[in-house]
């Protein structure tokens, strides 16, 4: 298995040294403490009367590491239901995220967080970078098994660029609200990911057709990444709302989105799987899916009545949306991130939009200025976000669409030690795994106590 | 394996579907926002001088969260110690929660939930909700391996609204204290899922011995489980008590009863198990023995010292509950929650009661309102409150079996699609297992890199 | 296996039982709840206008709740690396660290928390013992598989009272400022444990080598281990900071020193190992660097910048690190500590130390007050702070060096049931092994459907 063109000796170094380096030398030019981490600013801030408690790390650090958890743990586990791809899937995880949310800092902060030349950061920079780093994953998964770590560093570096430039388009110019991220989050880096791996299609990835599937234990560790990310979808809709009734209503919709998908997925797995028996691939997957598509209208006043119904639709869109489309269009889609992420995205998108048009004055009262503030000012009706609502939509899936092609090609070049089409889905492409040296044998013997104390003797 | 008596694809769909379809239109005829997630409301409040941060989120929502984690990840995974029903443990808990936090929400809500004819929702509920959930999984432990995923749902029906009912008299018809459910969710969770396992007692189960034990991955897999439910219990004890003062003590005390019977759990395991050697079923389970001892008393004056040594009496009692009274009785309790809920939750029900009875103030000072209402206000004196709590033992012990016999016996008809004897503890009856149409040797097969270097050639 | 030296029955129940009257008689005579946590005295501060709301609990119960899943998860997981001792990792590890916060909240208590002759607790002393019980995980890392649970607890003893002994006389007699614990507990714990390992250098321990590594699961199940330490250190650095900016700046440098750690890891893990692949033993450890060695700076103005140049090098010097130097000094390091804590340990206290002496009124203002009380009340200049950090750190490393050479001859006394050297890293010496009395081929079949639908047949 080892082969010059797969290896990393040269390329994994140069790439992340290189790509810390900038970043390194761009914090040092660009990045200040903003007013609540700043010890002098902040203590000017007391001395005008607020106290420490006030500083929103308190309001917001809790949301910040349930999203964490989130990513590394969620996403990196929930890869790790292929049988020999463990640890690709929460290694590779864990070096594109903690790649992706330095860079993240800086694309967001340039688009819309610049301060008097500066980028400030702190909390809400936090999560903002978590939650573009999230989108970046989801692109992981349509590609999962079959790039190289060189190549999913290149596919951040864009893929980050132009969430920060599509979420200032979609937040800042077009005035949408998008607080979970149904559209900039999920919907962006579904299609970014399907194109790209649209463009990388690879005819004879059925030579390794035998290792992308699970095994018993490999789907087990999966259930560990589903769980997460089911339990904290509520603190990751409800992140970077408004402080107050928006937070806890766009945790409370959230969680009640999701347990509707659950019973929606599980009716379903039983209709549509073989023998009628329950499929893993719908219950990690598709369960999920009610969190995306509350999304955008978790904080508008969706009731948990209209939560409900939209997880029960997410959850029967995503387990159908398995009986495959995206095969036909050549799109070999590892995670299956279209149902996950993509339709449960564009619902959410579109569940947004109706919500927004239907708001009134007499539903959310003064609340209206901290979820549509441009209908509070008058600026808009509320018809008008809708429709704002739904341009956004469709500019995200421009943007997504065309920057996940040439995103594509870029990964296309055969300079990034990709793997061969016989070794994908394998961890011993690019790690040390373990027993190498060693037999086969000792690999998997599971030695009883007797045995060992004949070695003992 | 396949079998129609077995089989969910009717089944299934058809109890999830009408189940998540009545609870929609029961939340949207009865189901509002509370004051504190209602846009309108709780502008309100601020336009009276509230603050945003004063929204009850932010005292309650990290609580939840450890909760939740305890509901999803430590009841899931504690159970995946089976060798061969990991995805049932993790995927069936995962299900009933799902529903049971919706039946919950509308079950609480009728019975001492009601604002003007409607069920407000919030923070508390949440919370309230996965209390009410938890019960059930405490019941689901009783009968794992033994029942279909049909059974639990109805299971949780009745289990839910019984529950509800009997929080409604012990909280408020006799005004007992049980801010972590020693008697509500423990003891009531444990008493009723070993009555519906004796009900429904298989005197041929022995046919599924071999699978009724656990290998050494999957032993790892319940640490996860029971290593999370240690550190958030804390949070469970604590998270609906009075805000100050209590919720910290209540989560303190915890924190120290858990410790103390991890002391005494691994001191016992090594001279009660086989051969001087520490035994698995005991780590993971009387472990945990020490939170549900103050699940009562927690939030009361127990003190540090106090909280230390009914942990050590609850770690004693568990391990030594493993030499085995339930099964002479005919009781097939597959978690041992007679163990870990059962005679931990009469303890701190106890324990409860004796400390109650005990309270002065001078002791809580004028933190007796918090606690104990009734004796700060005069309307009973310590020791009746003491009386109250040993009351509600007793009802509680009464509805918790009479309402588990009823359902035994519902769950007894042969229509759920209940597992034969000989195919109990085993995912393959409901779930496609991975590889099922693959030989043994693909499922198992470790490939050494030079195997798959050879295919590559 | 069963030898009557290795055999537990007695001495563990001994230990433990022992160690829990002591301490529970300790708490019984010494321990009161604090301010906040006294139904009576909290309601005193309420009654003089406090609210319920400014109860500690909520500004610390989230930072606690993520150091305890770092000490019982994060380190329980992290050494389940092991192919045959995930038992004793994670089971030892819940052990040693349910007696260590214990021993420690007396420890701590008697050195730096009495009022009028009493230990006051509350949700600080909780993460205070903690933290002392991470530095005792930090040692077990060090003798990992080596050693039986009766020396672990007698290490504990020991350790936890030198840790408080330092703690005293760095934070309290030398002034210094160790808010994440660089000194206090990483150099602490890895010097004193490899320190213990020394003296019980087992020179035939290759007997045992073909257990002293990992299998594929194995590696996958540390991995949970490292992705929460990873996640939560920022929480474990911010924990006991000055409310405010302090707490919320601290959590931000350590994210970015993780970050930029986490790409250093990666890039240098690819040149060091074998064939130009990652190595799993990097990336579980040494991506943890860059959390340590921002322990000590980490409160203080270091700027984003600055933090990921530190955790640059910190990831950097980890991963060269095992290119062995603690080898050719006899000292079997099992986990590597002296990479993950040592090192980067001295590296937080030398940052720590420079950039102390680098203060100025003009970067901190008054909040000065709150990292350097010292230099603001004009008691010392910046350089001096820098010099007594510097002291501390030589103070640090004599203590660890000095008792972990007098544990180490204390554990080398052969009554403690210490494993031979055939029989190191293997769970089945202290542990009832699943499948212990059946054969080797009923451990392992994974027995599929259609041969289970055989036996029902």
């Amino acid at each position: 298995m080892t082969n010059s063109a797969t290896n990393l000796r040269l390329k994994l170094p140069v790439a992340c040294i290189i790509l810390e380096v900038i970043i390194i030398i761009l914090f040092g030019a660009l990045v200040q403490y903003d007013n609540e981490t700043d010890a002098k600013q902040w203590h000017k801030e007391l001395a005008n009367g607020s106290s420490n408690y006030d500083n929103d790390f308190y309001y917001r650090y809790p949301s910040f590491q349930d999203v964490h958890v989130m990513i590394f743990i969620g996403f990196g586990f929930l890869m790790t239901f292929l049988q020999r791809y463990g640890f690709s899937s929460v290694g590779f995880n864990f070096l594109i995220a903690a790649f992706a949310l330095q860079w993240a800092t800086l694309m967001q902060g340039f688009f819309h967080g610049m301060h008097g030349g500066k980028i400030h950061v702190g909390i809400e920079s936090m999560i903002n970078a978590d939650f573009c780093t999230g989108s970046v994953l989801i692109s992981f998964g349509a590609v999962l098994g079959k790039t190289s770590p060189v190549q999913l560093l290149v596919m951040s570096v864009i893929e980050v660029t132009l969430f920060a430039v599509n979420e200032f388009i979609v937040l800042s110019v077009l005035g949408a609200k998008d607080a979970g991220g149904s559209m900039t989050i999920h919907t962006f880096g579904a299609y970014f990911g399907l194109m790209v791996a649209r463009v990388l299609y690879r005819p004879n990835l059925d030579k390794s057709k035998h290792k992308n599937c699970s095994v018993y234990h490999s789907d087990l560790f999966a259930m560990i990444g589903t769980i997460y990310l089911w339990m904290f979808w509520p603190s990751f809709n409800s992140a970077v709302t408004a402080h107050g009734d928006d937070q806890h209503r766009t945790a409370m919709n959230t969680y009640y989105s999701l347990a509707a998908c659950t019973l929606a997925t599980y009716g379903l797995s039983a209709v549509v799987a073989h023998d009628g028996k329950l499929d893993m691939v719908h219950i990690q997957n598709a369960a999920l899916a009610g969190g995306v598509a509350v999304g955008t209208a978790g904080e508008m006043m969706l009731t948990p009545f209209g939560s409900m119904i939209v997880g029960f639709l997410a959850g029967t869109i995503s387990v159908l949306g398995y009986i495959d489309i995206t095969e036909k269009l050549k799109i070999q889609d590892t995670c299956g991130v279209h149902n996950l992420h993509g339709m449960p995205g564009v619902l959410g998108a579109i569940v947004g939009a109706v919500t927004a048009a239907l708001a009134t004055k007499d539903v959310y009262g003064d609340g209206m200025a901290d979820v549509f503030p441009d209908i509070q000012s008058g600026d808009v009706e509320a018809s008008f976000q809708g429709v704002r609502q739904a341009i956004s939509l469709a500019v995200t899936l421009g943007i997504a669409l065309l920057g996940g092609l040439i995103t594509g090609f870029i990964l296309k070049l055969p300079i990034y030690g990709a793997p061969p089409d016989t070794i994908c889905f394998e961890d011993g492409i690019y790690w040390e795994l373990p027993g190498e040296e060693g037999s086969h044998e000792e690999l998997t013997t599971v030695r009883t106590p007797d045995e060992a104390e004949k070695l003992n003797a």
